[in-house]
């Protein structure tokens, strides 16, 4: 049966462990399988033509686990290869951008909707909402686990400076950030709704299962699989801190050559 | 003639051209042809596996060259994979730690000697000095060009802290480092030495080919070949800063596939 077999999600790197983290929220009985490309993390600075080719090869290696459908976590992969990816595969595909943006926009109480994210995300304008502003160094803090330095709240509040006043809603455009939800909303003030993608793409992909009697009805938790292209002691904790629970023993590294 | 094939130089992106900047300095007349793997930037935090096979790869698109030699300008590959390049390779390789740490330990005056450099270079523990510290944040401020915020300082501060009073001389560890020399002096103080390794191995290398009797006798100024794995406009404006000249419209873009 088709819907036994796993969901594929894959991300640049470990960052999109915070997408798995809400879609096994909604669907604790998928299977799962994740690769993150920590040997060429990260894709938010890189070119679009360079962000599709490591974005198929990632897809590749989720089809060879025959996986049911694709969820695109990364959201530079999303915006440099969302569409790509749709066109070239024969299964189904979600990119992060797509639900977020309707989300967004279908919510009418919404004045202006703002969003952050890498430079590659921002250039790519894929978030077709009232005001991006690029913020590369989140991530570099994040994944260092520097996420109360004063340091850090500098350069949000830098980053930051124009969006206040000016949206009602932020996006946060970047599998990261949801770690530092708390110092985003505290910046922007709590009347500010902020959007977690993964939240959304998780209440998409469970609602196109459902529709298309694809989800699995296994009653037990479903397994998880974890793979990387590279692996160090340290991405385990970095991993540990983005999915929520431990990991250590699970992650798998592979070669996508 | 061998003495006219060009140097090779190679790094994980665009940092190693503070490298080829000292190489022109001493070796005017030397041709140059440069690698930098900019799709899979930085190698600083990826595993001594990851490193010794991008290294590889590194290395053999400069031999297809038909480089002389060839110059490891990245500290985090000369660390984990001088040795094994210099095993495998049938032309002299020149990697950046060991001309380095040459100078400092000859310099009877020295005190103690300390080593900055990213997660990689510090873990391998390939410069055996006496003081050592990660500094995983300065390479994504330098190459966002945020060299002169408040942000950066604090870091730099943090980060100084342990060798602040107890190193004479400090190693700058990192082909990114020399961008922001002025600010670590300051930090460190006037009376600190700081060591860059582009300097060393320029030195070492001219020293090696003019004894091989190897060195390009042309009297005219060097060609040199700029090569990288992934090309964005801002990639263009980083080259810039770290070379200190132009480079628009000289850059390759190649894939190592």
């Amino acid at each position: 049966m088709k819907n036994n077999l796993p969901i594929g999600v894959f991300d640049s790197g470990l960052g999109g462990l915070t997408v798995v983290k809400e879609l096994v929220k909604l669907l604790p009985n998928e299977n799962i399988v994740y690769l993150g490309d920590t040997a060429r993390v990260p894709y938010g600075t890189r070119s679009e033509e360079i962000v599709k080719k490591f974005s198929l090869e990632d897809a590749n290696f989720l089809l060879s686990k025959k996986v049911k459908c694709i969820v695109i976590a990364c959201n530079t992969a999303s915006a440099f290869a969302g569409d790509y990816l749709k066109g070239k595969l024969k299964i189904p595909v979600f990119d992060v951008i797509t639900p977020t943006v309707n989300e967004a926009n279908n919510t009418q109480q919404y004045g202006h909707i703002g969003v952050i994210g890498t430079r590659g995300t921002i250039k790519s304008g894929a978030y077709a909402v009232d005001y991006s502003v690029a913020c590369p160094l989140l991530v570099p803090f994040i994944e260092e686990g520097e996420i109360n330095s004063e340091a850090l709240e500098t350069v949000i509040k830098n980053y930051l400076k124009d969006l206040k006043g000016n949206v009602n809603v932020l996006i946060l455009g970047c599998t990261h950030y949801p770690i530092i939800e708390d110092l985003i909303q505290k910046e922007m003030g709590e009347e500010i709704e902020l959007i977690n993608p993964g939240k959304s793409v998780a209440r998409e992909a469970k609602q196109f299962l459902s529709k298309n009697d694809l989800s699995n009805g296994q009653k037990t938790s479903g397994k998880k699989e974890y793979y990387v292209t590279d692996l160090t002691d340290r991405f385990v904790s970095v991993a540990e801190m983005f999915l929520g629970e431990e990991i250590k023993g699970k992650i798998n590294r592979v070669s996508l050559d």
